[in-house]
């Protein structure tokens, strides 16, 4: 591959002493100490003190300033990582990807990778952090779980300004004419909330407000969120903010923020959160964190001030998409890319053994045991993603995420698989090893590169139909044999159509663990019904969102949250943040 | 009065050319370039890099090991900013703050100022920000008024989660047995918001948890706010958390943060918040900007941690307390002080010759205009003040903070009327001229101190039953006749002693505007009656506070909000923030 940058002569070699394996992820965390951010910045990128703003020692945001200069720059290629339908046993997209950096990087290309920021909510539910794992993880972790820069705090606080405006604006004699029945704007938390999923406000009397149905929902559904994911610089962020509609008039028609004048307010309280954030590897090396919209009602991608910026400064930048490759890489190409011209150099789809026997039906507990017929049976879900990947105009790079109890014959089989598909699979072992485990994987990724640019093409034009858009999708990508849509969502297509939304691209939100809409459905299943129950509008992001099924936007906490475990130890470290 | 440390020897001068006078306060502060934070950390204290947490190049936290050490170090002496009675006039009081701390840095005085921080709010309603005016000013002034190192976010997530979990607990089956009428816990948001103060949450089926009236509060009247102001430490703080109250039991019995196990959570939430923040002013002298409680339902006063780091730092710490003396003073000493060990080594009385006018009767439109007699009415209000502050064991230092109208003879008189109290008054003109124009005030409190170490007295005993302890501050300090409670107000009070917390101090929520419990009565009243409506007590922050009047802890927002002018201009600059 030709380089525009020069190869790197040293990199900073990983610590000599790991604790040993079986080590929880926190342990192997604290057991690295990271570099000064801002040395990181200076040795690995030649930037400037001054290019970034620092958040603690090891934590820096990249000035605006220079994102903007980045945005013109030459760049690096785009590796998107994905994966096959994900299960509970876990397929490690985000490790593999933090892997796949540290590989790029020992092999002296000069490399970074992209990620989203994990949401403070759960932390303190039952997910737990989100920061890679095993030897391939982002540091320091409990700063990026907890208030991350105060990115999430500034989208929450934005958001709720404009909710306080609109309800002012209605209580001060509604000059908009908004109808209280029809705002659609909510309220957001980066809390686990369930008893605030529905409310009613403004009770008490006339001094406080009008009274109506509302609601919260998590911070990472904010449309807002998707917004500061895609826009590329500030004017594009409040172009963008203006154009959210927060409700209707009474005769129907569309309200805007910027009916309201709020978009500048919004914009003010986003500045700093738009820039994006530098962290670590365990190996030191460049990881820029930042954005994490909802991967099923948005497009689940990190910033696109992120990937632009990383791909001026490196050669090559990974970054990763939520979920599946049937939701995550779709979206990636056809919002991401069709909104900021990003086309991706190169895919690798990230598969375990386990989670492939898991689609050929073995049960949770016996996935350690080697099962080659499962595995082929589960195998046809892997070929799916890949097909629909080569769709797209990629050739992806199979990645076998290994377990210690994956046999070479499991291996072997899933090689011969790919190799059919006229793909490559290699094993990787970053997690029980760091980078090292993932240089053979990093090496296949440059040689397809070799090969030459993928031509990227979209999945549908945007003149389509909104309808003819979602069946496209559905039948092109999930194999469905047919589209429903319910009598609102019909309407509610007919009526974007007619205000003038009919050339935006649309965001499936149905459930990540089948191709169907039925999350038990496992495998590669055709012909079934894509349900599509309503159809909402996200014109400030730049997407409609196609509702297929319950989708949840305000967890709940579970009977045990993990917040009870959750506490300081004597040396004021966290313990119980898993 | 002799000092700790050495004098300071090249004081970094003001820039030599400040905008004309009539610039706005935020070119002003724009005016100025920022010294490096970490830099300035370095030159005053001698503090390395580890110490700081740095939050861009001119905002850092002191980190929480240094803020530790601290608690023990030798200490400088401490100086209470109080004034007269707020009028709209405004009368100065954190202006003069920065301005007097910027005058014994001239003097060669090691000196730093602690404030408490601005809620983001009332920036985009009507208030606008807070961080000093004209010369005196703290910068970086929008970044102080807009996020300020996320420390109000972090207590609006610990409160929210709190929040979160006490429904989650009645939702998964109650084992607390928490009446779900009688949960006091409400959420908190930093934002103005009107139609959230009263709500049923809980709507929409039993998935969804279960229905009762709440209602949002804004953050800075969240007790988790008053805790991080006087906790003085991690342990403290986890203490204070656990000990909050958040409902009863059928039986009425408390049921406590520690009773659900929360309060490991909520101290990791708020690890970094509890930290105090560094900034500078215009002139480059250092300025501690940390928590921001309310000086009505709480005690008004920036953190003990910010206080105590401070204090070992330097020879003289200025701080200031919200509202006139009556309120904020008097909590200061009775409450802060108490709680900590603190005690003041003198006071400065803030006034204006406008406000002291008003306090005499003069209509606002009427203040420029030179009136004697209602100077000498008005000043009725200073010398209540100032008998107060005597009554604690303080000789306070009159600050007579210049309006360009005032006359000389307006002047002197205040100065006569002083000189009859037994204590000094001195004009200061920072506001115009910056430190230069507070240095005869910075003399003049260095020559009080040489005094010697005042014997500062509380008002009241721990052992005081709590009614008394009211009527105390009210006889004493308000000149009440009387004081009546509600019916409720007395069984509360009789209630909060059978528990156990007759021993705590009381904080009085009345209005700023009056001695008495009507706004509209200026000047000195006396004799008129104090009404408790009723009592709360917040068993965390470690008081009683007695509620007299309506007492406003969510804002609204006005009918044409500050939000609607507020933008980034090309230049990435704020326009629109005062």
């Amino acid at each position: 591959m030709s380089l525009q940058h020069s190869k790197l002569t040293s990199v900073t070699p990983a610590p000599a002493e790991f604790p040993p394996p079986g080590t929880p992820d926190i342990e192997i965390a604290r057991s690295v100490q990271p570099l000064s951010i801002l040395l990181l910045a200076q040795q690995r990128f030649g930037l400037p003190g001054e290019s970034l703003v620092p958040f603690g020692h090891y934590k820096a945001k990249l000035d605006m300033a220079y994102v903007d200069t980045s945005a013109s720059a030459p760049r690096g290629k785009l590796v998107l990582v994905t994966a096959i339908t994900p299960t509970p046993a876990g397929e490690g997209k985000t490790t593999t990807s933090v892997g796949l950096n540290d590989g790029f990087n020992r092999l002296g290309v000069r490399s970074s990778v992209c990620l989203r920021e994990p949401s403070l909510g759960p932390c303190f539910g039952m997910k737990g952090g989100a920061a890679g794992g095993g030897r391939a993880q982002v540091i320091p972790m409990e700063d990026i779980n907890l208030h991350f820069n105060g990115d999430f705090h500034a989208i929450t606080c934005a958001h709720n300004l404009l909710a306080s405006l609109i309800d002012n604006h209605i209580h001060w004699g509604n000059e908009a004419g908004l109808d209280p029945r029809h705002v659609s704007w909510r309220r957001v938390l980066d809390i686990n909330d369930r008893s605030l999923r529905n409310m009613v406000c403004g009770l008490g009397g006339a001094p406080h407000g009008v009274p109506r149905e509302t609601g919260f929902d998590i911070t990472v559904s904010s449309e807002i969120m998707a917004i500061l994911c895609l826009a590329d610089g500030r004017a594009d962020l409040k172009q963008r903010l203006g154009n959210i509609i927060i409700g209707r008039r009474a005769d129907m028609a569309p309200v805007t923020v910027r009916d309201l004048g709020a978009e500048g307010s919004l914009t003010v309280l986003l500045k700093e959160a738009l820039q994006p954030n530098l962290v670590q590897s365990l190996e030191h090396n460049p990881v820029f964190i930042h954005g994490g919209p909802f991967a099923n009602i948005a497009h689940g991608c990190n910033s696109v001030t992120a990937t632009r910026a990383a791909l001026a400064l490196n050669d090559v930048v990974v970054t990763e998409a939520g979920f599946g490759a049937d939701l995550g890489a779709e979206k990636f190409i056809d919002i991401k890319c069709r909104h900021t011209g990003l086309r991706p150099d190169a895919a690798v789809v990230v598969c375990t053994i386990r989670a492939l026997k898991m689609q050929g039906g073995v049960p949770r507990s016996k996935l350690a045991v080697p099962d080659l017929a499962a595995l082929r049976d589960g195998a046809a879900n892997l070929e799916r993603h890949v097909r629909n990947l080569q769709q797209f105009g990629l050739t992806p790079v199979v990645c076998i995420n290994r377990f210690p109890d994956d046999t070479e014959e499991e291996m072997a089989l899933v090689q011969s698989i790919s190799e059919e598909l006229g793909v490559k699979a290699v094993p990787a072992d970053h997690w029980a090893t760091g980078g090292e485990g993932a240089t053979e994987l990093a090496q296949a990724v440059l040689e397809q590169m070799d090969e030459g640019t993928p031509d990227v093409k979209f999945l549908y034009e945007d003149s389509l139909p909104l309808a003819d858009k979602i069946r496209t999708i559905a039948t092109r990508i999930y194999h469905a044999g047919s589209v429903e849509f319910t009598t609102v969502a019909k309407r509610q297509l007919e009526e974007y159509e007619s205000l003038g939304f009919g050339h935006l691209p649309v965001c499936i939100a149905k459930t990540q663990y089948s191709f169907s809409a039925d999350s038990s459905i496992k495998g590669a299943p055709s012909g079934h019904m894509l349900p599509v129950r309503e159809v909402r509008l996200a014109a400030g992001a730049g997407f409609v969102v196609a509702v297929c099924g319950d989708i949840m936007t305000m967890p709940g906490l579970p009977r045990r949250p993990a917040a009870l475990d959750i506490a300081l130890d004597d040396n004021g470290l966290v313990v119980g943040l898993t």
